[in-house]
């Protein structure tokens, strides 16, 4: 597995891979992976001649009160385990690198931001999509993987895709979960053990509201109801619970199509996310 | 010269000139082709093997009271043009082909725009930037070539290119200019024969400042107080005279270095554009 610490360097492997004939399969990480993270890898790995690997804690994403510094970080874990799944490039820019100034310019997401996780962290898509644009361009993969917890950010990355004519597919993966059901998260260190040991709720929680639309239930305040009823149980606090057609993510009273339940919650020093997506 | 009308065709093209090992020059224009156009295609063909020119009157880099409808239109005059001097793809797609629902996100300029036509003409950047991200994603061109005459529209691109890691480099050409020294222009067309005669104005003004500079005068306002003298003999209505640094376009009361003498001026039916550059 190469280190690759430079745009420079990065852009000379595409440009020989490509060369040679070979297909580039991309996985876009803030680090601390987890095995969400290397199921993506392997996702990657299946399709693709060469596999490149982002970790990049990436400023522009986070807002001003949110969890920038204490992000997790633990670079040498990550090499090791990007390496024993068989990446073949790791690519790990500095901050200076990828913003060697303020950007004379960003990517402003105007659709699918007004909900879920766009309206509770105002910025944070903009700052997304103009990375992802950025590693897209430096990288040039013929795929890129995102997990399926994102679920609002796979729209957004999709809705770029094809609003910018990127020359390249999106593939979304299922979440990976914990035993128990919770969705794995670089996050869930920050949880204490009352938290971590009460968190498969919110997975539970969605689940339940799955299990009442797919017996019939069509009002969306009902089940929501419901839920909340649920998670008025846990000691953390509500970000949001929502239900949106999927991946349109408009409101709508009555269920009926693709639809997504999303859920995101705050304990005392993280904020998880999670979602279920179903036919109703 | 083939005629491509849509993306998917495009790409298709790029892809067979990339497999065989050919490089792409592009030049992305709004059609109305004049000479300062066919310049920017000699320059691609000189360094290209394949040389594709798009036509696109972009909506979005045209605000609410501007000229979108009557913006000249000749496309019959400007396929003979283009393959006359050479152009291997005319790249021709619908508003409909590249627009098919509102833009979800758009590239938001930031930096180089509160001066010049950035600051008579909100939005227009945005709209350029915006269409050029996605004319680069569907042409994948190793260089494209732009004119001197929109220095702005250069400045904005370059740090685009810069900003986003575009794999392609910018080439700027100089202004092909008329005789009598008006720059050449597709909005040209809509001058007045008296408005016609007169124009050479705005270069003779430019001229006589960028001498004013070079005979040592350091200040400003005083150049600049000289040229709008000159300028109060036109007919028309001034829209901006500055004098900025080059290329960071920032003002400065003592000039030294890489200047930009820009001047935006209009008249019954058409902005005219012009601008110089010198070492002060």
């Amino acid at each position: 597995m190469k280190i690759i610490e430079t745009i420079a360097q990065m852009r000379q492997e595409i440009t020989i891979a490509r060369k040679a004939g070979q297909t580039v399969g991309f996985v876009p990480t803030m680090g601390y992976l987890h095995e969400g993270h290397l199921s993506l890898i392997e996702a990657a790995k299946e399709k693709h001649d060469v596999v490149v690997v982002s970790i990049f804690v990436n400023p522009l994403q986070f807002g001003p009160n949110e969890d920038l510094e204490r992000y997790p970080r633990d670079f040498e874990r990550d090499e090791r385990l990007a390496k024993h799944i068989g990446t073949d490039i790791l690519f790990y820019p500095t901050v200076q690198e990828m913003y060697p100034e303020t950007m004379p310019m960003t990517i402003h997401v105007t659709k699918g931001v007004e909900v879920l996780c766009g309206e509770s962290r105002p910025g944070h898509f903009d700052g997304v999509a103009t990375v992802v644009m950025k590693l897209f361009q430096i990288v040039q993969p013929d795929e890129a993987f995102f997990g399926q917890k994102d679920a609002q950010q796979i729209a957004v990355i999709m809705n770029m895709v094809s609003a910018f004519n990127l020359p390249l597919q999106i593939v979304a993966c299922p979440t990976v979960r914990e035993e128990d059901g919770l969705a794995k998260s670089s996050r869930n260190v920050y949880l204490s053990d009352q938290e971590r040991q009460e968190a498969p709720l919110l997975y539970e929680t969605l689940q339940f509201g799955a299990e009442l639309i797919k017996s019939g239930e069509k009002k969306r305040d009902r089940v929501l109801d419901q839920m909340k009823a649920r998670l008025d149980n846990g000691t953390g606090r509500l970000d949001y619970l929502t239900i949106l057609s999927y991946p349109s993510l408009n409101e709508t009273q009555t269920l009926h199509g693709a639809i997504i339940i999303a859920v995101a919650y705050f304990y005392q020093n993280a904020r998880l996310i999670d979602n279920y997506i179903l036919e109703a």
